[in-house]
């Protein structure tokens, strides 16, 4: 259960299999650093390609294909006092007529307060003068190797996680990916000091982090979509395009978990989920979009687990 | 400000220009009932074919093409002991090869308690024995007569409204509809005891309502797609397929509102939304799906009204 | 098997069960006229408002609900030397973000030449100054009233047929639509002297026509989807948004129909279509999109029909 | 000018910039052989992982980011008497809830007359008993490497080419790619010898091919999609999901090259589209789906070329 301290000097725009930077234990925790989405650290120099720069990856002893990696964000801190955004929606997420109104979009500064826990914009335009929102630090971007030997842009997501930008990646989360290569190869980036659902202006407050978390690696446990559990929830990620199908994939692996490990048989989990299921955006942006099954564990508690493979 | 009490006799399974059932004047409340959405009445009596036969219409005075029709949902009350719902979730929010897995569905009986405010299945599987939820009503399926004649069916939805199956339609919510003609034709019906997110099962808990709602004609006020406001939030709700559409008719409807009466341009809204914005799923059932993009009125305080049509 | 001659006064911008313009027999054809897209009619004056007005509808004695009506185009000619189009494609058929680099779109005068059958822009520009197209007649809205006292916009489409801008329904074909309500209550207009795929314009080349067809009520013969023949092809016709829901209406509709009259089971419907299936696209301007599923009858020689309703 | 005989002796299951297999010059030709889907040669032996393994990739000398990479298919001849398909239509292609109603899907062997150029089920069924179909060879999935070091499964596809499945890609076709990484880096495979429109089955008939290809360099022609042209047409590609966003990015494409090339603005290249365009479907099957944008160069004949890059 060592914490390594651990400091990038390169990075990648792509979630593949290249070569590890940290071998780490189960249980082990990595305190490390995080490029903002465009490149740079808290210092504000930029260190890397735009497009989500990855920290890693870290190689998970004892994780093998079939296993899942569970990953806990223990700490999440912004490490310098400016994000940025851009400035309008984008032209997706309008109606296609729509998009003749829109003005040009433009890189625009925030300033963090990290004492406050706020963020406003540097240079609001009037009617945002006293617009101070409270920070809600969360991970745009991070997941394992794909299999086969892909290496897919952190521009998308799917199954091995990726762009995924779903405010529910803060700390106290655990996130589980589905191991496809020897030692799970996690990557992680893209801050956000703050983010809307659907990141519909194609960013959050974009920022460099310091951050911690902790990996377990969970034998013989078999998940086929990124997966996440809170003190109250516990939820699945669909990735794809049209959201509708993203709606399927994070619905049918809700139903998969519910299944194998909280007794609920398809129909005894259509009646909970059918009346208490919760569905939250990820991004609406990116190539594929980000949909999020979620459903709280008090109604969970009556139900035997059929595994103790959760964690929390 | 006349409160009517009025005991439906007809119902319509199409939301379209029918005879008036009421005459209401502007700022009028009506009580009324409602049947579930298979044609039954709080004594489970069937008095309407199924498919969320529905209350009314509603003719508004003084309601004409190019206003907004303004309802306050007062109060909605089951006025029975059961509700119904399907048992197995819906094969288009599965993945197309997961529907080979789905058991057949079946109607399934719920107790409504209404004095402790619950549901629980009436004969629950063993692992769902203990399983009793809070009800949190909300009306499925409402809207007023579409523009040139349209006659449509209350399984769908549109700019008029319709199936909706929005859980934030219940108890003090204001919503807003276009007026496409004279007197606005407001329909109800389709009452939920509680809904899960998406209406996933292709139901709520399916039962019959006794309720007040207040009407309010806002001259000259145009809007294109449903809208609502409580003590929380303004929405903007977008009905179509795929939910990429929908989420662009809400996001577009909701830019022009914050334009319109908070005095926010495309790119201050962008700034706001982009960090702020909510979207919630109606349902991912019927032929058109339903997104919701929401933003809490705290962000909009600090805003100069452009106008002061909005209620509450 | 009379032939009626008939001269519309009225026009309807829904398809539903309005009043029958003319009670025909099984058998019966009808000589009669449609006005262009606009509302104008063989001399160019405005009989209707704007948005596909219908001729009819016509009650076809003996339909009731569960039998198939079948539609054979006679003949179908242009009866003025003038059509419009408008100037550009539309802005749900590019790319969000090239939408800022479409000019206004304007509407734009085409001549028919009637003897030579082709058409011209009347005004082209340089480029195209040499651009003389072969006419292509076809029907771009037709259908049948839908169940339920719907009446459904001729903006759009679905399964009672409507909109669907197919380049398949011109003379020669035989379009088969499920009977809703008795009499079927045919309504037909929006011809088209030329429309490339997809209808990418929002319109064809629009003008009045002055046309014959053939009705036969196909007793016991129950369909979900508009179908057609022609002397090489049968084709189903899925109206539906996103374009892979059309598809898989379309596949669906193709697989019963080899199944009930062709003796072809899902498997050896599949070996046939997976190697011999040609998919063809309607308009993907409008709400509903549409997508064909054709297959060649020259593999269909070998079958056994199952029944004998087909006609041609 | 060269004409290179080169045997694979590895293959790959992504595109990605693996070590080239052979450098060859700007209009070299090459001979050479592919494995059929499931990795087996001309004598039925497996000698790669299933799932479209590739010969190459290539590379082109001279060819450079910004480029284009012109490859034309002189000839496609399958090496062996048999191929293989799938045997029932994918659940994604049907209604989700016919899906119900499918068989289980088993892996069909067809015999292929390679003398007669002919195609049939090694054990028809009954009813397809005398089905014998013509080969029409074509190139399922092939491409360039794309940017920024991704290496993207052969299962999908994108801006580089990829799992395209376009019946279009067959003998006398150029094809055009835009080039992201030194020499291009050409990768081919999953030829079939027959298929139809969509892949609905998950195969055409699977073999494998000896056959020959000629590359071009085009200096300075920057494309965004995979491009094409045969003696008849030229066309655009868009590979995404939904189908409504692939037909958005090959009529953007087209509209692009209309305006580069062949002096169409985009009101000009509109009236042509809008009343002269085929789209044709590839597949329908794999996670991007691909429409083909295809337009007749007889309509083309009297524009001035802006530029002499095309081929043919």
């Amino acid at each position: 259960m060592a914490t390594h301290h651990f400091e990038p000097t390169c990075y990648h725009n792509v979630i593949g299999s290249q070569e590890p930077v940290l071998r780490v234990a189960d249980g082990d925790s990595v305190v490390t650093t995080t490029l903002d989405a465009g490149g740079s650290d808290g210092r504000g120099e930029r260190l890397a390609l735009a497009g989500n720069p990855m920290t890693g990856p870290f190689y998970v002893e004892g994780a093998e294909p079939g296993d899942t990696l569970a990953v806990t964000i223990d700490r999440l801190t912004p490490n310098r006092d400016t994000g940025f955004t851009r400035s309008v929606v984008a032209s997706n997420v309008v109606d296609p007529e729509f998009v003749h109104d829109l003005p040009p979009s433009e890189r625009v500064i925030w300033a963090i307060d990290r004492v406050a826990g706020t963020v406003a914009l540097a240079e609001p335009p009037e009617p945002l003068r006293d617009l101070v929102l409270p920070i809600a630090p969360m991970i745009g971007c991070f997941g394992v190797a794909p299999p086969g030997g892909q290496a897919i842009s952190t521009a998308t997501s799917g199954e091995h996680g990726g762009n995924m930008d779903y405010r529910g990646f803060g700390p106290g989360v655990t996130a589980f990916f589905p191991v496809f290569v020897p030692g799970a190869l996690f990557h992680l980036g893209d801050g956000h000091a703050l983010q809307g659902d659907g990141e519909i202006v194609g960013t959050g407050v974009e920022t460099s982090f310091e951050m911690q978390f902790t990996v377990r690696v969970q034998k013989g446990r078999s998940i086929r979509w990124p997966r996440g559990e809170n003190a109250q929830d516990i939820f699945t990620v669909g990735n794809a395009r049209p959201l509708d199908q993203a709606v399927q994939h994070a619905t049918t692996e809700m139903l998969r978990w519910l299944a194998e490990e909280y007794g609920l048989d398809t129909t005894a989990a259509s009646h909970l989920l059918g009346q208490a299921v919760r569905y939250d955006l990820g991004n609406v942006f990116d190539p594929a979009y980000t949909m999020v099954c979620r459903v709280a564990k008090r109604w969970l508690v009556s139900s035997s687990r059929g595994t103790d493979h959760t964690l929390c």
